[in-house]
């Protein structure tokens, strides 16, 4: 049944290989001990981010969840700490609750709109101070995300984050953005990554996304933040030796894989546009900023379920986004003629279902929204 | 100014004044030390509200939000539990986050509807389990409040709590309604207040708001679910010593006083109309269903701010519900000349203002709709 | 076999009953809903308080477990928080790890010398700061006990109190005084008891043990450390409504039964003579500071248990205080003849054991040394 | 100054640099989103570290505090819960207290006596249930650790570490071993590593200190314990993309180290030998179980602090272990000839110190015997 051996995974842009430049380079790395403070490699490349992001300085952990977890818990600091942040994002939705169940903070969702923004009169109606009150959380925090997964992968515009970071200074509160995918952002709005986070007090940025990185990502911010950030990572277990090695790998994603970014944003419109022209399919084409693909089933018989698993027999991944619709990400390794090639076993896949022919081994009810992976 | 002596206090029903019979029992209980199990009033007193809730075990706490942060901690006994409520819920809006930011407890709202539910699609959708996926915290209970207060005291049908507890069930969840104001709902539904929490495993119930005692609040569930929050309330310092005297009190305010709420409610029903006649106010009188009246103010020179000064200064007290609109709530200890009072005071502070003759010593910006309290 | 109806309860001094003063207090008090700040009584106390104990301001909690939950937890408002304190003090043995549990904080324990003290030294060296190093918490709290429960109710003496006071000082830390039996301290020590608790930022008071209130504690300290008591008492459920209830009774204690203090002393070490006369017993003399007597059993056949049991078949109730001691408590309405009718059912009840005619209902095995309350 | 360019670092283990076979490793590397549960070498190192230990299974984390730390937890996964551990163990002391302030597990400390010993009777008497009792927090842990850092890097026996197991099992307890040098101490003792850690629920075994692994640690346990460990090391940000790259590192370490501790061992013996020789310094030869050495300075001229700068001008790198004495560390990278010259560095900076001449720029006070890293 399997027509080509190669997998084209379209799960998630976390799905990179390391490439061999990335390899030479852990193979070469100059290190030493990062938790004695010891590490050149890991202090050139924190130093390097730092000056991209226009930030005074950055820190590498393991994961973007601990890059969310410590920034909300640095700019959380004291018991009774309330923080705003989407009802659909990632921080809220993916990360296990950890700013709650590891770190006490409360969290007071606002809507996301379609876009991945939140209202502004919305976020200020949720700010609470406690003057005088009793009965309230204090807010210490906005988070922002850019782009939005949940949202399609918009890109939130450098406008709106001024005017987020406008309110949070207003109210003596702090920003962060949820960067997982900024440089995503940066390129597709085009506009320098460093002035689309100035509004903010610290941005975590995802090295093994779209940059290509085989782990890590990175925290940005003033060096007070910083300093703050290193006691929690090593609380928290995210202090590691030779990190000099991945921070290698990572310093060569930065270099060669931003000026990809680009090209990933364009095949995602190419699949969007195939996709389009599927029967049972629609895509939001105007939705499609950056490198993530969601499109609707509109046949019942056709779940995201049913058709994921139908793609995995022809080496295809991806992964449903809910009940009713699947998300496809490109990066840098699903080159042009890949995207054709899911097209055509997507095709074939929908046809299978469709006729009967489609077998399913482990088929989930999936009547939960919210039982799907970011 | 003050045309009236006695002070009308509108805020809530938690301003009541102890009865002489309360006072008496008081004086007369027969205590003994409580944490050490030994107090006879207590336990006369727990053993009947489990009775009258129609649940194995009661446990006095000093307050409600004691017994709700009890309550769901209880429930969410392992790290890593998130609780579904109303995004306009009493827990989440107005108990310090507590149950995050003491409890390590992940809220997920869900929008509160006018009439105080919550669309059940919408509570199972945000049902999450960890089968599998590691993103998510494990839902383990889902809380209701019935009346809601946020909601204009509007009652939870019997029917709606069955089904929202067979969703619960069915999930393997707990459900938790906070009570604080359950006879009040028991009494404007006609339904026996034990019908009314069945489907429930645990219920805070407030004994100083409508019930009229000075200090406490109930929670009723199993024995063993009151096991361990004896243990809790232990840890939060909730451990009382004689406690049978604010338990003496108490039994007298179920006796004496929830017979009167049916009143309490008619005496509303009069305010609303009473209100909804003034020109500069529009009050939603189907929306007064137990002993609370919310009313907007149309006209922007009459701030809910300014106005609860003016009717300070004549000894009617009341509280700004948000930058728009005002809430009063009945109790037994308001009679129905107090209404025609507070309405006469009332027209004559809109008068005052809008002749611009009113004073005004201490004026908030108000700016933020959660600047008040409950 | 029961030879005298009235039952001696030395378990503890908690278990006092209200005196008709207090009882007449709390049916006369002027009370108004404290959660919204109005209540008189309970400002009036708490004014009081402060003015005996030296310090800007007061907060009254429901129990001393609060009382020094908060204190910790204010004082420890940041994460990574650690406190030093006593390894055998009330707040780390008995209080749940509340400050852990439920507050996050990290407790250093330094040993506690059989008076109740640390030494000096001991708790300068587990002073730990995070200039540069990743690994520690940071100690923001030193925590004593006077009267030390653990160690025989002794009394840590004023220049003791104000050297700890000078090294909490000189390293930027607070100091909190667990006081739940300051008032022993200060009658035995001979010292007012606001210079005694002079060196200190807060202390906890208990209501309900020797002085023989009902319920409570209060908080003492400035005026900024009680403000944010008072939202951390709200968050936990301590808030409580017409609380002058309960103030009026305390009032009434702190007026009447300070006086009687020493007399509970006198008569704590006639008890300690007593005891030591008894062949099978020793007791530390010296050590009855106040009103604790802790005696030790030589024979094994006579374990604790054993010998609890026996009394309170001649309602004379009594705590283990480990495997091989006993503690008994004296209060004010204990009274001479109780003391000495103590002393003879004791003596039978030993003899009642040696001799095999003793009877027993539900020995536990008394395998832990922590298996006794306070 | 300097007479030999190359460093001899022997502040830790941990400070290794990756061979060459190591960086071969992480270079050809086939690896996969391991967060997706797809990394192959991640998957395989797991797999043979649990057969190594004779666990069910195992997890690789970014470092020796969260193994530690993700372990504590699934053990302590209910609110209320108590540890048993050494006051002097890692945990305890260089870990942040990051099971209180991140996870609110209470720590109850027993003494270690100088072998890393806790006394089996301390360990059963500090255990508390709650049976009926309300005052404790729940004992669910106890923890060892082995080799014993704080403790001159010495080994628990397999018959301490089966008694206390035995211990554990009886009271329904889980034995936690924080086996950061869990090897040493299995080529020390003679007893084969899976057979030293039978008794226990869990091990957290580092990868980076003597088996030379650039980053990591991996927790052993059942299946049940690792698949809990899984989804907290996620909450807690550890979950890493490719890190099948550290893993292969890891598993050369494993192949290639384990069989050169003994030789680190024999190496320790002599450094420990040739200081014992040096006037100034007492070493305890007994004590030298594995590859540390203490060393303590009878000269009050010649503090911790001096020799450690002295010693960095001649590129040899030490750690004060407290006020009085210093630490050496030996691993597979400090050759023979390296603990030749650096005896010869130690004695001329004693010298250097005695005579006055030497030079020193950032001396700190050292005040506190816990200013000092693990």
């Amino acid at each position: 049944m399997v027509t080509n051996n190669k997998v084209v995974d379209l799960r998630s842009d976390t799905v990179t290989k390391p490439s061999e430049a990335m390899r030479a380079a852990m193979a070469a790395a100059d290190v030493d001990d990062d938790v004695l403070g010891a590490d050149p490699t890991a202090q050139r490349f924190e130093a390097e981010m730092a000056r991209i992001m226009g930030k005074e300085a950055a820190l590498f952990v393991p994961s973007g969840t601990m890059a969310n977890l410590v920034s909300v818990l640095v700019h959380c600091d004291a018991r009774g700490s309330e923080v705003i942040l989407g009802d659909n994002s990632h921080i809220h939705v993916y990360e296990n609750g950890g700013i709650s169940t590891i770190g006490g903070v409360h969290p007071k969702t606002v809507p996301n709109n379609p876009d991945g923004t939140m209202d502004i009169d919305r976020i200020v109606a949720a700010i609470r101070h406690q003057d005088g009150a009793l009965y309230y959380p204090t807010t210490r925090l906005i988070c922002l995300e850019n782009t939005h997964a949940n949202c399609g992968g918009k890109c939130l515009s450098v406008e709106y984050i001024d005017k987020v970071g406008e309110v949070a200074k207003s109210h003596g509160l702090k920003l962060h953005i949820d960067g997982a995918r900024i440089f995503n952002a940066s390129v597709a709005l085009g506009v320098p990554v460093d002035r689309l986070v100035r509004a903010a007090d610290s941005v975590s940025v995802c090295l093994s996304k779209g940059l290509g990185a085989p782990v890590g990502s990175v925290i940005v911010g003033s060096k007070a933040f910083i300093d703050k950030a290193k006691i929690l990572r090593k609380t928290l277990g995210g202090g590691m030796r030779q990190v000099g090695i991945l921070c290698a790998a990572a310093y060569v994603g930065v270099r060669d894989t931003v000026g990809k970014l680009a090209d990933d944003h364009r095949k995602a419109k190419v699949l969007a546009d195939g996709l389009n022209k599927i029967k049972q399919f629609t895509v939001d084409l105007t939705s499609v900023e950056t490198n993530m693909v969601f499109f609707d089933i509109a046949d019942p018989r056709i779940t995201p379920d049913k058709l994921c698993q139908v793609l995995e027999q022809r080496n295809v991944l991806a992964m449903p986004a809910n009940s009713k619709s699947v998300r496809l990400v490109i990066h840098y390794q699903i080159s042009d003629s890949d995207v054709q090639h899911a097209l055509t076993c997507i095709e074939k896949a929908v046809e299978e279902i469709l006729s009967g022919s489609a077998k399913f081994e482990h088929l989930t009810n999936g009547s939960t929204a919210n039982s799907y992976g970011h």
